[in-house]
């Protein structure tokens, strides 16, 4: 009974509950109480304390929520009210959650990149309530003829709304004469009260009264990259090394490092993340493994930004000039990867910047500049700006440099240690980029304490970095993952990188290849943004004593890799990573953010989780379901039975449902518990994919 | 060193860590960025989605918290700026959590009822970063002549400073010189930096640099009786009523029900209340136990409102005159009681309303009134107000009648089912009373979901019932006192009623006398309002079979009972409860919503929780301790260790200290850890006061 949506030529959104489209018309607003007439807070989308906008990306599952509920036994229903940046209108049903939380929920997928607007409307169902009344008061002979004449009523004055369906007005005329006919008995009229064809017509357009209308929110949804994509990072200078006989190095450039682009292309990334490519400081520059003097042939930490040669806007000179670089971006693009370039506000003892702008630094009492510390240690190839000497002239270097490398084609920036520059230098800088850029996207590496990573996110960096190296048991996992999917996922994006040149945990060194394949697993399959540092497909997991990151670390040093080696001799994860990506791919639900589900095991080491995307979300309309079953012990076998909450995939507890393993082919038939046996020496990992059901 | 705070005339409030009064001057704010320079959010307290004020009563221990941090490794200090009502201007150090989220807490009790102002102004501590640096660099050595060089300028500048005593100028110059003093060697400099004078002298006077001003937030104080009170509910009808050889009853009035003021003073509470005191309806009145056809001697219902005689401005003739009616409150005035008012806006058939505003009630196609239900069932006594037909008439009808008890001496107000009514109506209601008569108090009776139970707190009233009736073993008491002490305490008072004319629990109809015990045990100790209804003293036990309130239900009849009676038998709770309300008269801890913290017992039915109020903030400057420990489990001895969280209320762990339990004078010396046992049918709960300690 239900009149079909007809498509938009291009549709703004996605919805699993929109509505035709009806002016809202608020009943006796009352400008003296907070309260409106039906109450209507916590709504979601939204930031903690709401000075910031939520944010999304296109195509993003959102989960719309609001608290809204009446006094008395009344029915309420909920709309939310969409106008995308094109102005384009769009209205949505509510659901209760029936949490007792009085909390009511829509999912929708915003395709269109700006500011949404957004308002709940709350209002009176009449249809509902006199229904849900009827149903019990007519089955129980209770006032069934009062009953019945309000009905028929009710159905009557629906029937004149001129904006419903002939064919709905004919059913609805019906259902009133045969409430109020004599001849029809009450066992027949409450086949009436309980018509399902008369349900979903009051569903799609209800009789509404005391309408509620909440407050404004906005809700600026940015493009796919923001939140979704597979990383690969990886020096430039060191593909395409060449070491000679005598034991100096010819670096690699961005022609030689570009021949690397096809591979990781067939691995199936889609940005390649390339650390400072700028000039490095000669001046206490560090030489292997972090040592304070550097021989004439150590190339020094990219970090380490600035020399004779130039600073930020400069390409370091063995790397080739700034026309290689804009070919690199080319050859990036013909493998369709993109560049993500790193964005590290700081400067070696030689930039420019030392001469031209000394306030920009810290002039200690003895006339010196401040190097970087954190007390007693100093780092003295590396002197931190001081955002305060000179705000103004500060903000205009940095938008001038972003806005060259924008000039060469990047698109994406990873920043360094945003967390040790004023969070308020960020808002400014990223508004202001992405006010006449708004393709750009800035990564914040900000391994810090959840108020400054969590207000960087806020304040408008597109993605995070995460904790997600150093959570490694199944509890650990399952907390993160609930914190990312659910608690914060309204305004911050994890990237869920799995090492960084800075970061090899002990579960790396210690767990063998298995742990290397269980932390990509879960990486690539519940982050919709993850990121690999080369050469952990390699394995490289010994880390130099006393520290957790690599030994011979690649940021002093240049590294000589053999990957086509390798991989002929079984010994790489490229086949892994290339087979996880082609899942994210195929798989709709793996790059959603949301839409995850933390299942029960009774093993303390079997993590299992599910994404789902249901059918009214996906481009080809077909639900996607994705099960993960990850051993995260990666030193036994482990079996024990697993308990899943089917509801939470589309699939009604008991019954059966057909899964392919994704990474072994095999295939089974599933119910709500089920048996597993995962071997960290084979395949530690089940990553199922759930046959389209009912 | 530190200048101690003149001593106000009337002060406006108590503090923990109040400070000279300077004036703000706020550090290179930019307007085109949410942010300030240093990061400040979540203010506390607050209300949930933040359009409501907080609220708090006179004399309540308030935390004020905030989320502050900077970039880097800078320290940081915070302050709240308070202006109280009067305007009084005060300024308050906050503390660093040290929970790794940035959370910085002091905690002040407000004394001047009204609207309060806040503000939170985070700034860099300059003296704090420059010390932690110095004292590490000059113990390792590192930089030590320029860490010297750049304090003694710090020091230097802070001696400049007129605001400073000149005491602590003399010193600032001494360290200073004795920095810079080249024939000090360092080990005598580090005694400098390591000075806790100095630090001291900083703490209250901190060198500040980047001031940020967060925005202003409002905290409204009411009077104290709207968080503390113990409450007594009893049917002045059923006090001194006579039953005559034939059966007929003649019913208690004011005069007679005034004579039982005094016991009930004597049991140490603070407000009695009273079911509604108005005309009952004949027409469908209920009989005994809820029957649907009353006899012609049965007193029918309170709550079924309205008769000939009048409506809810009227006083039902069997109890009296308007003049006797005040007499009451004025007897109850005399034995320090307040009288509680019920405010149950519903109407009896017969109620005058019915006549003269049939337009605020729901008339149905066949020309009837709607009766209450909850479908199918039906409350034939009772027609609930429809609130939307005649609105405003409506809001000057009730603003009318609860003025009209207002004269009569009413300063607080009980509200039956509140929730069965537009929120909207309410925080119109008692904004509106409250304005004229801020003392005016309002309890609502809204035993139903967290979100409407909530948002009637943040609307306006003062008190809420709450769910403590149902939470009855160890781990949802545990629960539900963090919820009431810590996450909803900005916003609403709990009050503890054990039982009401409404609700038995199965705990206390078979839980026995040790289950009445420890529910009364609990409730004045726990919660700063609590309240019983009249007969719990009795062990009243027997429930309406298939119900949860009790047999031969005093809403349906007048009850006669022999309190001296049982008390010279030894069957009475009444002696109980007078030590109970004796307590919390004497350890003003037990006045307080906040200051409770839950500690860990190994047995799954001994509770253990302490209540602490500060020196700081107490009338008589000395700290306040209570530690409750109670065996929920009404049908047996239980034992076990107990472990303390002791830095809870100011003890040191590990050492010593002198508890005395209240009820039964025994004394020990308890550590941290603690073995108790506590026998349901002696002793279920002990009450211990921790002697003063340091």
């Amino acid at each position: 009974m239900a009149s079909p949506i007809p498509p938009l030529a291009r549709p703004v959104l996605r919805s699993t509950a929109q509505l035709p489209l009806r002016p809202a018309v608020a009943s006796s607003p009352r400008p003296d109480t907070v309260a409106g007439r039906i109450p209507i807070a916590d709504a979601r989308p939204t930031t903690p304390g709401g000075r910031y906008a939520a944010s999304a990306f296109a195509g993003e599952a959102v989960r719309f929520q609001v608290t809204a509920f009446r006094e008395g036994h009344d029915l309420i229903g909920v709309h939310v009210r969409l106008f995308a940046p094109d102005g384009t209108e769009t209205l949505h049903r509510l659901s209760p959650l029936h949490n007792g939380l009085d909390h009511w929920t829509v999912t929708i997928a915003p395709l269109q990149q700006g500011t949404w607007r957004y308002r709940f409307e709350a209002f009176a169902d009449e249809y509902a309530t006199w229904q849900h009344a009827a149903e019990l008061k007519i089955a129980a002979g209770v006032d069934a003829a009062l009953m019945r004449e309000m009905g028929a009523a009710l159905l009557s004055r629906a029937h004149t709304e001129t904006d419903r369906s002939s064919a709905d007005r004919v059913a609805l005329q019906q259902a009133a004469d045969a409430l109020r006919d004599r001849s029809v008995d009450d066992a027949q009229a409450l086949v009436v009260v309980r018509d399902p064809l008369l349900a979903a017509a009051f569903a799609e357009r209800p009789l509404m009264a005391l309408v509620t209308l909440d407050t404004e929110h906005t809700l600026l949804v940015e493009r796919e990259r923001a939140g979704v994509g597979a990383w690969y990072e990886f020096f430039p200078r060191s593909e395409g090394a060449l070491r000679h006989p005598d034991g100096t190095v010819t670096s690699g450039t961005f022609r030689t490092a570009a021949n690397r682009l096809p591979a990781v292309a067939a691995m199936g990334f889609d940005v390649v993340y390339l650390p400072p490519i700028h000039p490095i400081g000669q001046r206490n520059r560090k030489g292997p493994n972090n040592t304070l003097t550097a021989g004439p042939n150590d190339p020094g930490s990219p970090w380490a930004i600035g020399a004779a040669t130039g600073g930020h806007d400069a390409v370091h000179p063995d790397l080739g000039t700034l026309a290689d670089f804009r070919s690199f971006v080319a050859a990036a693009g013909d493998n369709d990867l993109e560049v993500a370039l790193d964005l590290a506000l700081q400067a070696s003892p030689d930039h420019p910047w030392v001469a031209s702008h000394p306030e920009w630094f810290t002039t200690l009492p003895d006339g010196t500049i401040a190097y970087a510390e954190n007390p007693p240690k100093k780092y003295q190839d590396i002197y931190p700006v001081n955002f305060d000497n000179d705000p103004d002239g500060i903000r205009a270097e940095v938008l001038r440099i972003v806005r060259h490398w924008i000039a060469q084609g990047v698109r994406i920036f990873r920043v360094d240690n945003p967390h040790t520059k004023p969070l308020q230098f960020w808002e400014w800088l990223i508004a202001t980029v992405n006010a006449t850029d708004p393709d750009v996207v800035f990564l914040a590496e900000a391994f810090t304490r959840p108020a400054p990573l969590q207000a960087l996110a806020m304040a408008g960096f597109q993605q995070s970095y995460s904790y997600f190296t150093w959570r490694n048991t199944k509890a650990e996992l399952a907390e993160f993952l609930g914190w990312i999917s659910e608690d914060t996922a309204d305004f911050m994006r994890p990237n869920l990188f799995v090492n960084t040149p800075d970061i090899l945990t002990e579960y790396l060194q210690y767990g063998g290849r298995p742990a290397y394949k269980v932390r990509a697993a879960i990486a690539a399959t519940a982050g919709a943004s993850y990121g690999v540092y080369a050469g952990y497909e390699l394995f490289e997991n010994v880390a130099r004593p006393g520290s957790e990151e690599n030994i011979d670390n690649e940021k002093y040093e240049y590294k000589f890799r053999d990957w086509a080696g390798a991989e002929a001799a079984g010994d790489s994860l490229a086949p892994y990573l290339t087979e996880l990506n082609r899942f994210r791919r195929e798989h709709p639900s793996l790059r959603q953010l949301r839409g995850l589900t933390i299942h029960h095991s009774e093993d303390d080491a079997i993590l299992v989780y599910s994404k789902h995307l249901p059918a009214a979300l996906t481009a080809d309309g077909a639900a996607d379901t994705v099960i993960v079953v990850a051993n995260v012990d990666p030193h036994s076998a482990r079996q024990t039975m697993i308990h899943l909450d089917t509801a939470a995939f589309g699939v009604h507890p008991g019954d059966p449902f057909e899964v392919t393993d994704l990474i072994t082919g095999a295939e089974w038939t599933w119910i709500d518990h089920n048996f597993v046996r995962l071997d960290a020496f084979h395949e530690p990992v089940h990553v199922l994919h759930v046959k389209a059901h009912r």
